[in-house]
């Protein structure tokens, strides 16, 4: 075992050098390995991400689905031997997609597949029709005049997504979804459409938040699938003007949604919390199979496999959030916000945070807080994570959507990152069905899950500290 | 070179041994090379694909844009060199498939992703809603006793297809889609539903035609995507009673079709025709790429570089067949049987017709009419295409839909067949578009038909006497 630099190493060394410690490093290990090969024969995540997508299928945040989904998880959690188990409602305004249709009249007369974005404002009852104007990249229509597209309908094309593990594609093509419609509208568009941001070229378009802007999307928006997209450049390419209808009836409605919450109480330090999270909202389109079931699947079955065999040392949380999927405002309401403020100062037992929300394939590395990304704690984990194929990954910050709240309060955050090369040919599409969850790798994701977690279940060590000691800027950004 | 037995290969032996003729081999095989390899350069197949799947998006058989791009096709035949180019029209019932949805209700309510059947009948205006009886084949439908699907909704999910190379999984596929809504119907059901006859994991329910029965299709009748029936299936499996609910406002119009035909005029016998068939029609849900259009690509294709070299001896026929996809009674018409009627006794100078249309994939191997399999000619065409990478086939003797009432009077065929593994995928449903054409498969596709189409219409072979001397049943079948 080596060490590299890092500010509070010689913390973790004092245990090092004493044998008690030594010999309770080895049986933390040795459990955590028997926890970890045990998880690759264990079904429970991919038979609960069956489940709650079978039963209940689309879950967009407010809708019954959603809430019916939610009760059956707190049952669920209640006969899997959770404590403390609760559903803690938040106010939301909801969306209905209503009946929708984008279709080219005249030249190239055909109907288009395509989605109205998340929250998107309806069309007047006739829809609207107009010629387009044919952008290839969010650049290009920012620099659009301001009157130049009046009347007009603004298309953004700004090409396929590319497959990358990290998923790194998605941000520049979801920028043009989330700041699309207010460039549009401010330069006089009637409506906004735009390739889909999605790795895929099937008639599958991806849905999604945009921006609000006072409140509302700005214009009726839509995401054309890549096969789509690729007709109307071909059309546009043939230099006759192009003319789109656009339809949609969607509508808005005051509800509610819901973080589910069950622990395992910790055996002998309870009050410090580790908080594991996914969420259980999706999109209406498919099943939320892959976005987000799979991560309560993960979260859940890791938490139940490390109690099984014995209390750990601190508490496992996990809790299933309420409204990822529309997370913007305040106004909107969201379940990682929801949590921070009804826990109020409780927030400072939380020792450490963790987000499963990018499917379930294979997990390729780990990512810890800041300064504890060489300590002696990644060490231990990092050879436990070896034969599952993960190595140390970069200094973890973020976590995901529904813990930022989480890490924005100083709450430290880990990482285990998932293979996204397929992830971004389904997100948000009517494609995320539970077939799509490979049963294989999602076993190795909990496996490392359990193992990881049950290393900072039964360790000592202060990540919050750690953490605090090693940034200035993670609890102001 | 050598013989295999066969009634007739003294006729090719004659000319074999004798110094003028090897010579005229030898150049008529460097001929139909050095246009192989000029094909495997050419886009023209690949951008005919492009252009009509583009200009008139999906092309029902009689609905407009089949009307328009016919006569764009005609005209790109014109413009083109094909001589005697005509569209000749027949009646035809059309088939507007309306608005439809399919969705469970109750126990695990969720839409699903369907498809009405091609010309399958209305539901009434406020839909059908049923309790389902879910049958794992079609023989257990069929074995139900008549009346015990009173009332009910019948569910036939007789398993994913195959993929396989020579697309056969599709058969007992497509005779649950044929013979299913009457076996349902005859048992008491109010509404056929299965799942779709296709290979792929997508939410893309396949369509395609069922059997017609007084000349309608007996029960509204729908093909659920294979997430959607895996869906409907765990909810079965659940065991408690699952309820439908079906709507469709699919109609039916008096309408026409046609087939566009043009050829190349043979130089020395112009009054021997060599037909190259495919469709122009396509489903409604996609643009009709790999089914049809690429077809018409193709064949396009190898008639205009065939003739860019120079006259051949023979006649070279190019036929954009209609209403391919819904072919079955003649009171429903199809391009077909328009065909051979409209050619009248004029089939008697049909020397051998040949078919492209299953999508554009890589040819792998060769079927001659019965009695040239293992011929002089086949063996020259098999060299010049086996660089190509296309073996002996079996013998041929259907050829293809479109050409099937040609081979049923007496005309030989022959069949270049196309890897179908992915064909099945994509095959009726809304993912059949542009995108999925592989133009260097396409390019393949291309040097195959144009190598074994100059051969033959370079050739004196006469496939009509010799198919009629090796088979007693192809006029009779």
């Amino acid at each position: 075992m080596s060490f590299k630099s890092g500010l509070l190493a010689g913390v973790f060394a004092l245990g090092l050098f004493s044998t008690p410690a030594l010999a309770q490093d080895a049986a933390t290990i040795a459990a955590a390995e028997t926890l970890r090969d045990q998880a690759l024969n264990d079904n429970i995540a991919y038979e609960y991400t069956r489940d709650v997508t079978t039963l209940f299928g689309p879950r967009p945040a407010g809708a019954d689905t959603d809430h019916a989904a939610a009760a059956w998880a707190a049952d669920w959690m209640r006969a899997h031997g959770f404590e403390n188990v609760r559903v803690e409602t938040f106010p939301l305004v909801g969306w209905n997609r209503g009946a929708e249709s984008v279709e080219i009249v005249g030249v190239g007369a055909q109907k288009l597949s395509a989605a109205a974005l998340g929250h998107s404002i309806a069309t007047p009852a006739e829809g609207i029709e107009a010629e387009i104007v044919h952008f290839t990249s969010l650049d290009a229509l920012n620099a659009a005049p301001v009157g130049s597209l009046n009347g007009k309908i603004a298309v953004v094309d700004a090409g396929q997504m590319p497959r990358t593990r990290d998923g790194s594609g998605y941000g520049p093509l979801s920028r043009v979804r989330s700041q699309g419609p207010k460039a549009a509208k401010d330069r006089g568009a009637v409506a906004f459409v735009m390739r889909s941001a999605g790795s895929d070229h099937h008639r599958m378009p991806h849905t999604g938040t945009t921006g609000y802007h006072d409140g509302v999307v700005p214009l009726p928006s839509f995401a054309l699938s890549a096969p789509d997209a690729d007709q109307v450049a071909r059309l546009v390419a043939a230099g006759q003007p192009i003319r789109m209808k656009l339809f949609s009836s969607a509508s808005t409605y005051e509800t509610h949604s819901q973080n589910v919450i069950g622990e395992i109480r910790g055996a002998t330090r309870p009050d410090e919390v580790i908080v594991l999270g996914s969420h259980m909202d999706s999109w209406d389109l498919g099943t939320g199979a892959i976005d987000d079931a799979a991560g309560g699947g993960i979260t859940l079955a890791t938490a139940k496999i490390i109690a099984d065999a014995g209390r750990p040392a601190r508490t496992i949380r996990v809790v299933l959030y309420g409204a990822e999927e529309v997370a913007q405002p305040t106004d909107h309401g969201n379940g990682g916000g929801a949590y921070v403020r009804n826990i109020g100062a409780e927030i400072e037992k939380h020792i450490i945070a963790g987000e499963s929300d990018l499917g379930a394939d294979n997990i390729y590395d780990l990512g810890l807080p800041p300064g504890t990304q060489n300590s002696e704690f990644a060490q231990k984990a990092l050879a436990v994570l070896a034969p599952l194929g993960i190595a140390a990954g970069g200094e973890e910050r973020f976590g995901g959507v529904d813990i930022a709240p989480l890490a924005r309060n100083g709450v430290p955050v880990f990482g285990l990152s998932q293979d996204a090369t397929r992830y971004f040919d389904l997100h948000h599409t009517a494609d995320d069905t539970f077939d799509k969850i490979d049963p294989v790798q999602m076993r190795q994701n909990v496996a490392a899950w359990v193992a990881l977690v049950k290393l900072i279940a039964d360790s000592e060590v202060d990540f919050r500290a750690i953490a605090a000691a090693n940034t200035a800027s993670i609890a102001s950004n």
